[in-house]
């Protein structure tokens, strides 16, 4: 059986990540988002399992030990992680998996598993960015100026990463990370098992 | 001025690479052959600069020498080979330019081009390259029994390419060189211009 992929999806916020993630879920049903564990309470309509794995602060301390994170972060004192064995569960099956993550976390996935394909999510400009940031509301004047300071010196990360694409129609840009998706899996390093079985009949 | 990809689209005789070239470039007008050199004559209805630049083996002898050839071959006393200078001519422009060659020519071209996407085609099954070359007539017996031999032991080489795709139908086949070709047009070091000049702006 062919391993799936780890496609990882990254960028500076306000870059169009999440966007890009939905829409190439929504076109691809056999793509599987990756879910993170939290150690926060659920919010809302939240539901375990579908936005969050909802785990205790004991367990994901356990977890660290164990080394089961492909990453983790500590944000306003919660806990929040992509778990390993998940991922590598669904991968180990055939199947593809998407993680969108900020670059930080996506340096530390590329450590833990260097094959995954790792995608930046350039904005057209910073111009566009600052308006997207803006027009989210999200953010007070101070917050997007530093969002914009972060986002420049980011984007000089894009290099780290295997591919670049920017994020001018959400249309073009699925196109493209389908594209990366098809040519990764047509790696002749990942058609071993198609080249032997060829030579072997 | 971001430079164009040097396609290598290669793999056994008879695993169909012509007519895959041939169908990427009616679908896409942009893409260029790129036309070998030799010093055989002309036949039939062949054109100096469309099937070939006929040259004198004089000059093919003296084009060696100044190393101008990404690779080169003698067949039957005939020279043939790809001239480096037209390749790289179009390269700078932008354009992407696709090479069909066989394997040992490939190889040569991957020690003097590196940055070029290498591209196996690899036949659906052995029975199935054996039925095409019987089928195309051109072949005795024995020439078939050798030319079986000879892919059995070309498939090992597919290891050496950057990706490696099944020609089980021309139409998928092509679908999956577009979007090799489409990802590494992406890759973020062939984006560096793009990402300094959003970083600039």
């Amino acid at each position: 059986m062919t391993k799936g992929l780890l496609i990882v999806v990254s960028g500076p916020s306000g870059a169009g990540k999440g966007t890009l993630c939905k829409e190439l879920i929504r076109r691809n049903n056999e793509i599987e988002l990756s879910i993170s564990c939290t150690t926060r309470d659920p919010r809302g309509k939240e539901v375990d399992g579908v936005n969050y794995y909802f785990i205790s602060t004991e367990e994901f301390e356990s977890r660290i030990e164990n080394n089961d994170f492909l990453e983790y972060a500590q944000v306003y004192g919660n806990y929040y992680g992509t778990p390993k064995w998940k991922v590598l569960e669904l991968i180990d099956k055939g199947v593809d998996v998407i993680l969108e993550i900020d670059i930080q976390g996506a340096l530390k996935v590329k450590e833990e598993y260097p094959d995954g394909v790792f995608v930046f999510v350039l904005p057209p400009s910073l111009q566009e960015l600052k308006e997207r940031i803006t027009s989210r509301g999200t953010d007070s004047k101070d917050a997007i100026i530093k969002r914009m300071d972060c986002a420049y010196e980011e984007l000089s990360y894009a290099f780290k990463y295997d591919y670049a694409i920017v994020n001018d129609y959400v249309e073009s840009a699925v196109d493209k990370i389908e594209a990366i998706i098809t040519a990764e899996e047509n790696k002749a390093n990942r058609q071993k098992q198609t080249i032997n079985s060829i030579r072997e009949n």
